[in-house]
């Protein structure tokens, strides 16, 4: 069973709005309504031995790809991170140094963005580091991007090169223009662009089919759209909006999306259906 | 080092208090303005082979401490808790039907109290469970009880028996009543009672007294005064509010607050100063 199926089993009885709830489990933030904004909260783990390993390098990587993850949720939402929180599982081996350069990481990326950590804690942990980080972004009432939006007719954009592994920069200033341009879908590639292109052909329920030749990437393309931790946003528009962006952020027009059964399609450039095995990463989990 | 000593040296620059935070690091929840009312934010994380091990019961036991455990912080402060996230770290073996005990402990806590799931996520891990839960409270602007607001004069309360392994039930109900009776001053026994009145008197620079015979208890009273996870409220308001109470929870005195060096002493009833070596659970990190 992977994560989205289980996750789905697990809480098919949980509502998914409720008073000022309005986007619970599903996608990347919850959303919920305080006044004239809407707050965002996600949580993301990092453990060690599964998302990566100590030998591939220092601990101040560890440290700012936590963060970042974290905060590339916000900006797949459109949102302005504010305040995040961090919970540590350190094993009993574990050196002061190496959780001091862990913090460097994390909180260089979040000096960066203007985000104040405001709490969470430390335990210990039988044998493997783990880090869950908690973020709270704020985006104006009722403009938060959504995977669920994407609509016929529009076109499929990406913010940068994919394959990029281990450049984390998460879009904040990007899902902050998008939003001001009314874009309202928007994902972050932490699965794999393929994988969360699907997510948002299910979640939007519309096709969704990619040019390969257009895809800004970085090393092979089978790669470039399969593998995850990019964090690179993919969205979806009117293409007049995408074009008149003048001074904009630099942005990619991948494909289209149109109506049909929901799901993914990758074309050649002479329309040619093209087929990738692997669809990018997902935890076979239960 | 210490778990609160790491936290210490590793957020010595962080801003405690930054426009709407009004609570950061060291208290049981971050408190954040939004309008008229403050937002109670708090993780907690739960590792198996260090919180609990799978013999000693069944898995809908530790979804349930994990909500359990999140909630109680939102207890302290007075607020009533609404949303809640959890992340998973389940190693390859874990089964289905496990996690769903789990789940059915966690929401059968959360559903008592009303606390919508709105999000978290599901990864592997290597070796051992982990679970962190988020929750997010709500408490009237300003009305959050916190650990450094114990005066001098203030007499110093339980909520209930101390010992009770295994029983968990946030004191949502006894939290809200306080802060409806103006208590200013709480935190939940999660490390042991001394343990956490010591946070309380170095955050309040004040002196707590214990009158170990008053401290309602099962079992031995030193269990009772240094083992943590009871959940039980302590808190500190002048003796006439704490007398008033009519139909209000039932609490028990149990000591003062003084003016002297910051820390905890426990008296018998003559006045004669005991001893206690362990005072609590402190992971030792680092």
């Amino acid at each position: 069973m992977t994560e989205t199926e289980l996750i789905e089993k697990l809480t098919r009885n949980i509502p998914r709005k409720k008073g000022p709830l309005q986007i619970g489990i599903g996608d990347d933030c919850s959303v919920i309504r305080a006044g004239n904004k809407d707050i965002l909260i996600s949580c993301d783990s990092l453990v060690q031995n599964i998302h990566f390993k100590k030998s591939w390098g220092s601990w101040n990587i560890w440290g700012a790809k936590a963060a970042a993850a974290a905060l590339s949720d916000i900006a797949a939402m459109g949102g302005k991170p504010c305040y995040a929180w961090i919970n540590l599982a350190l094993p009993a081996h574990f050196k002061t140094t190496d959780i001091q350069k862990f913090y460097k990481g994390l909180l260089g990326v979040f000096k960066k963005f203007d985000v104040t950590l405001a709490g969470g804690n430390i335990t210990r942990a039988p044998e493997d580091f783990a880090a869950t980080t908690t973020v709270w972004g704020e985006v104006k009432k009722g403009k938060a991007m959504l995977r669920s939006q994407a609509k016929p007719g529009d076109a499929v954009y990406v913010g940068g090169a994919l394959g990029k592994r281990g450049q984390w920069q998460p879009q904040i200033k990007l899902g902050e223009w998008l939003v001001s341009k009314g874009c309202k879908a928007a994902i972050d590639v932490s699965d794999g662009l393929l994988k969360d292109l699907e997510h948002m052909a299910q979640a939007s329920l519309v096709k969704i089919v990619i040019e390969a030749d257009k895809v800004p990437h970085v090393g092979k393309l089978k790669e470039a759209l399969t593998y995850g931790e990019d964090y690179i946003l993919a969205f979806t528009m009117a293409t007049s909006v995408g074009q008149a962006r003048g001074q904009g952020p630099k942005i990619f027009k991948i494909g289209k999306v149109v109506k049909g059964k929901p799901g993914v399609q990758v074309v050649n450039s002479k329309g040619q259906l093209l087929s990738f095995q692997k669809k990018g990463f997902e935890h076979k989990v239960g």
